[in-house]
């Protein structure tokens, strides 16, 4: 007979392969604090609802608080004989306290188990992320704010041709505005994923009188879900994490692509500390920007996981099938990309030192002031598209003369843009130009000034459910609920 | 020269492979209605700055409504030598009014402009997409209701295998459940997008004084981008749109797999009326489940859509590159996947008919009803995992005699499970099985009668910022502002 | 009772909407010119073996010929009725030539008929795409040997640092590698492709006795498929095909990539002409490498469509199913992105003024020669580690003090490396540093010279199957083998 | 100063988070023996050349050689502070050999050398996957080969509707070619990886005069790359393994839905054995075929491997960026998922129990004879598409009368099929069915037979280039080439 805790009816184990094959243990040992704590309020539950006798109830809950002090200070000693990790707690409980550990299972499912575990894993998650997030912001901000108080202008880009002058504050801003969509989609994800399954059992719900609102509340669930076929069927909330995690990773693929940009000999834009940049091992004079292409690297990989893990999901009967074991695989894949991409974009941001003259320079080019002219044609009372066709026709003369465009003689300004008041063309600075982009969202200083202290404002991360709690919190709560109800 | 309205300092037009390489115009046509909104609403603004002259800003609104009401009847003469739509329509225009034409395009950039269009769109297909997922968890509902009163039991499946009994009508409510999560997902994305870029021009802002709130509020917007670089690079929207698109995908996936599955000869719990059935053109007696193979196979086309999309955002320097001409691929084929899908998800399920007698004999496996005698252990003392035991050698004995569980002699029966009240055997059912599972979310007759309650409440769906409005609509709200004012 | 063609058992014919939805005729009709080829083998074959009667037989080959003749003047009447391709053929050529069409279906299902039609296109698609590559290739290399004749010397980037300077005419040479390397797969693939489904009919072969080599042989396949299940169950052939083209399409995207980056004001590597920029609505001054951004941004289409398709394929039973008619979206998708972007390509590179002098002077950087003083030292006797060490520590002092490392003065440079030959600092040139790397694949021009003429060899595509034959090339085909066969 | 081997110019270190993010020891330590071996052929050829001193050059080899050997007996000590595997092997030799080691990377770079370390190892995976994929096909034909001993018959399905009856052996063989296929893939993209990326140094080659044509013998290359940019630029050989690996994956998952399938109670067309299937935690009778799900789950991780990596290739310019790092992590992942998903399958494979009896019962339902009643009409001289319409019109009749398509009365085949001979209808059997598709590929236990015996000889594997050489093997070729020499 197999010796396996679900073996009754089985003539024999699994073939050796096929067990290694199936085993989830070394992709959800993380899950561990998680399994503890939603087996503790499991169990409270239990208690409560007298499906469990007393004495062996508190000696489960005893023994989930004394493993999850053990797990705190080391690792737990799992092995190759533990199918999944909830097989291993109740043995390892079962080695600590005897025969009342069997009595743990009552009325779960690993089914409802691992939905709980894994959503207790993404609420822990979003905290971290968020945490990560906000740091990469506020490294943006501090650098944006520097860079506005020094007046730093670039060239803004669209095509990665030179457009338009605007403050380098600006620009940095607009990866800020990004990663604050971000927050808020992982503020979304993270309530909406705040429901217990919990109580759904291996599909249909349990003929034991369980109370799964209770064991909601003990773990900081805003509620339990509607239905117990998707309770075990949904992974919803991971497939938004991965699609937040994949388009968090875009964006700071987008900000990496500029750091190698602008660190170019070409560009010159900023040059990296030397403990943020890397040598070759063959040519002497290389300092590489490698961390920022990890950056921009990696970002693949987190598009890459959404997109296996739907294909996975793809055509799967309800309610529970084991292709859904991939959820671990994505979900630990992703964290462990995205964590540390946040980590060390923070750190290049702080790394950056701009090159404000060079930056200056390449904004100061007549060409990026083209537009500029063509708005006075306008304000002069030419239709837009001829200020610009004229407009245009003065840069085609400067290209190909091989001259700035603020150094055209007077009548080739004149037979080309009649309505030009003469003394613009030498009155043209980025800085000006800057200055009258005065709209909201615009690139004018007062308007910078605004984004800026408007950014501090809004820095705080927006609200997140709970980080999941501990054994030992659980059975704070549960105590805290048996006074409150006196 | 070049003709195009750009081409003032080009020697030349472009060369006719690369000019229809990049023409944007076959993709973008169908933001026709969106862009004449935007631009009369962008019209309205540069009047009431003061930046057009009366007569002529006036002269383009009527164009534009004229415009307008003419695309409403019939598709407009658009060629091979518009660039894209935004030209499309400024050469309509000019043909139509004249040089008046020509002011239209001052302090916008097709980048801002193409953005607003996007933008747009998007709430229109918020509607058009929480329509048909609504008209789905309708037909879901009402073939649940139907099922629930006729008491149809089935078969909960795990691993594909038989499970535990459940009712229909909370099998259908499963899928309700997940359509509902994406309802949720479209809400939230349609208000995160819900806000006008008009007035970041190229990607600084404009140096003529717009007053881009007032846009906004003339197209519905909640607000202004905040930050102009962002305002143009930013396709969160769409990217937010496609993985919410793949998810709703693949949730009508999964229940298409169901579809195919219970209409096998094999499953036999469900046939498809012969009006939502497709034949074979060699075999004479086929009956195929076609429409819901194409639900579960374009679910896959969903998935790559956000993939690829992803692919071309990643590395994109700041702020608008071409590569974002793939937002409208990926968005048009997104929606001309997932509409149909929706429609034809919601005939199929009002095309199923269900063979309740095949479906209660299959859930009346005896079997099945382990999992009850392990609680009924249970109540009697046993552990949990004593009791799983006990009764799984009692299915491996009827499996190895090859007699239903419920026909073992006592003798075997109390061999294994000694505490198992005898005639328990005899009194399992599956309408028991199901009524005993009481707990929220559970199966049992009562729970889902409270479901089928709460999801006609819950059937509106959340509410969506409106849709982008026509032409005619911009000049009243237009109107309605003024007289406010007054 | 429906009145479709395989409607006999059918009370009803399908709804609208899933009729609509389930069409692949929109699809699949550019499969047209192969199903009337497939039809005339098949008839031919009919007939070889008796099935057909003579006469009804001849008839269907005039009409099918007809009917080809008629495609090829201008697109055949297909309407809303036609289900798909293959009925609308049956539909168009009994209108033509009355009852004996309706004998033409004989020992064959739509699902051996699509398959062939497939293979035939796939073999279409390779001979177009085998062109379309070799003529990039050809503008490669053509683009080579005049930057080899005009020795234009650039840096080699590693990180996009400069690393050492290359030869131009080399670096194109790698992109000319790469693109070789896709023409193997394409003629690998194509080989592959290259087996008849025919005969397979629904999915078991027919009753009635067909011979499917024929067949094959009048349609230039190499060989029949193996096994009747796979041969309508197999996609293996597109999928290879499209990760084949996404494939290419990286490449093409790498090749873009520079060619953005050359074009920038800051790199100014390379101008393109007029004729191939596109210019900005707003900034009159704006020359964008748009088709550059398009090739880019494209491959991300390509990368989709693989992926979308294998999740499609995931987890089908044998044999065929619905879903599979996701082929023809992948594909035709596929083709209508890649043909596109190779043509675009060819043209862009025609189109690139390459700035010689600028960039021999981002060579000349004498921190690029740091790795061949290292050599000179290690030639010297020095161990490699030690000898970068003592570069690495002059170049660190040259970018400290802000001199070219050229420039240091004798005393440091024998602090830090006492064994370099002084007179080595002055001697340094980029051309010398590329004249020294002359080994095999190396930059030295001797090595060049040779890969150029290497590739004028190579240049000519590998073989590929024939391109499939027309109705009048079969008939042909028939014919001789009759007259062999005397 | 930084203490890294690079570190010659840098001031300092790189910071410890960054060095962490960038470091891919983890990643890469699985190259070890690859690096080692490559190694060794490098130093060899630099022995050869001149390079070295003859006593560093031949203590470099006796270190090499050490270390290998001491990498077979188990793990070097590796740590924190290696970089890379590249590094590290230099660490490790330096502190074996001392200074001679600091001789070793002369006239290399880590960017050919990790090329090499990836062409090797892909030639040992190709072995490995050869051998798993080769174990599979001998599965699939000895179950195919008892299959036809015993006779077993089964339904053939199309859209998972039974279609026509055929040999269990038949479509077993069809899952054998698609694996066939794989192999010859796997045999194409391994000869077109074989060619070594050595003597490209940094990317233009090196100033000392190595030889790499030696290199590439000593390795068991059949070439060198031709262009040194493209030799470390490129990861084609990565991709394809990567999409071959997917197209594998999505093979084997095919295969497990219908393990999944068939094992169902509803199908019951095969029991897994008692080892090969697992149970549930909660439900006592639950034998749930994981194994199966979960080689249909691993697909998708497969899928999205090679598309991440895709991402990642997109728009790198030339030559190495270090985004080539995800090369590592996309491969890696890929083979330890390819490679037990194939032994997984195999196991399976010899675990499945076939229900002859319910298979042929299944296969006998005289509706999935239809065809051969039309195709009967069609050889009475009825045209097919009128044959397919009056057996259709039986088939409504039989199935509206809920009998027997077999037991219609002669009335009424009469009227709706007069051609039919009426003992036809009794006389129709599966084996007839079956015996009658004799074509090429058909199902007929003749051809059944014939396609048994040449799978048996088509077992035998594609040939691949050698296995790569350790650093002994190495170390006795370059004495065989020296013997050879004189």
């Amino acid at each position: 007979m197999s010796d396996k805790a679900w073996g009754g009816r089985f003539g024999s184990g699994p073939d050796q392969v096929l067990d290694a094959f199936s085993r989830s243990l070394p992709l959800d040992v993380r899950l561990l604090p998680y399994d503890l704590a939603g087996s503790a309020a499991h169990v409270a539950m239990l208690l409560r609802q007298g499906i469990l006798p007393s004495q062996d109830g508190e000696r489960i809950l005893e023994g989930l608080l004394a493993l999850s002090r053990q797990a705190e200070e080391g690792p737990l000693p799992l092995g190759e004989a533990d199918e999944d990790v909830h097989l291993a707690v109740e043995r390892l409980l079962t080695e600590r306290i005897g025969e009342a550990a069997l009595r743990m299972h009552a009325g779960r499912s690993r089914n409802d188990q691992v939905a709980v575990d894994l959503r207790l894993y993404v609420r822990a998650l979003a905290h971290d992320t968020m945490d990560g997030l906000t740091r990469v912001m506020a490294a943006l901000l501090s650098r944006a704010e520097a860079a506005f108080a020094a007046g730093i202008l670039l060239p803004g880009y669209t095509h990665l041709q030179r457009a338009q002058p605007i403050l380098l504050a600006h620009h940095l801003l607009a990866h800020w505005e990004a990663l604050d969509r971000d927050r808020d989609r992982l503020a979304d994800l993270a309530r909406r994923a705040n429901r217990s399954p919990l109580g759904a059992a291996a599909l249909a719900g349990s003929s034991l009188p369980l109370d799964p609102k209770y064991t909601a509340q003990l773990l900081g669930f805003d509620d339990v879900c509607a239905n117990s076929l998707d309770a075990v069927a949904d992974r919803d909330f991971l497939a938004e994490f991965l699609s937040f995690a994949a388009l968090t990773g875009i964006h700071l693929s987008r900000l990496a692509e500029e750091g190698i940009l602008w660190t170019t000999a070409e560009f010159a834009f900023a040059e990296l500390e030397d403990w943020a940049a890397f040598g070759s091992s063959l040519m002497p004079q290389k300092k590489n920007p490698e961390a920022f292409e990890h950056v921009r690297g990696r970002s693949g990989r987190l598009v890459c996981l959404w997109a296996g893990f739907m294909t996975t999901l793809k055509g799967l009967p309800l309610a529970y099938d084991s292709d859904l074991q991939e959820s671990h695989y994505a979900l630990y894949a992703a964290v462990d990309t995205l964590l540390p991409m946040l980590a060390a974009t923070e750190k290049l941001l702080l790394a950056l030192r701009f090159a404000r003259v060079r930056m200056r320079e390449a904004a100061a080019d007549p060409l990026l002031l083209a537009t500029d002219l063509a708005d006075d044609l306008v304000r002069a009372g030419v239709p837009f598209r001829t200020a610009h066709r004229q407009v245009g026709e003065l840069v085609g003369e400067a290209v190909r003369r091989g001259v700035p465009l603020s150094s055209l003689d007077p009548d080739t300004v004149a037979a080309h843009a009649p309505s030009l008041p003469l003394r613009r063309l030498s009155e043209l600075s980025p800085e000006a130009a800057v200055a009258a982009r005065l709209g909201p969202g615009g690139t004018a200083p007062e308007r910078v000034r605004q984004a800026l202290e408007a950014a501090q404002l809004r820095l705080a991360p927006p609200p997140l459910p709970p980080r999941p709690p501990s054994v030992a919190e659980v059975l704070q709560t549960r105590m805290a609920l048996v006074r409150a109800s006196r």
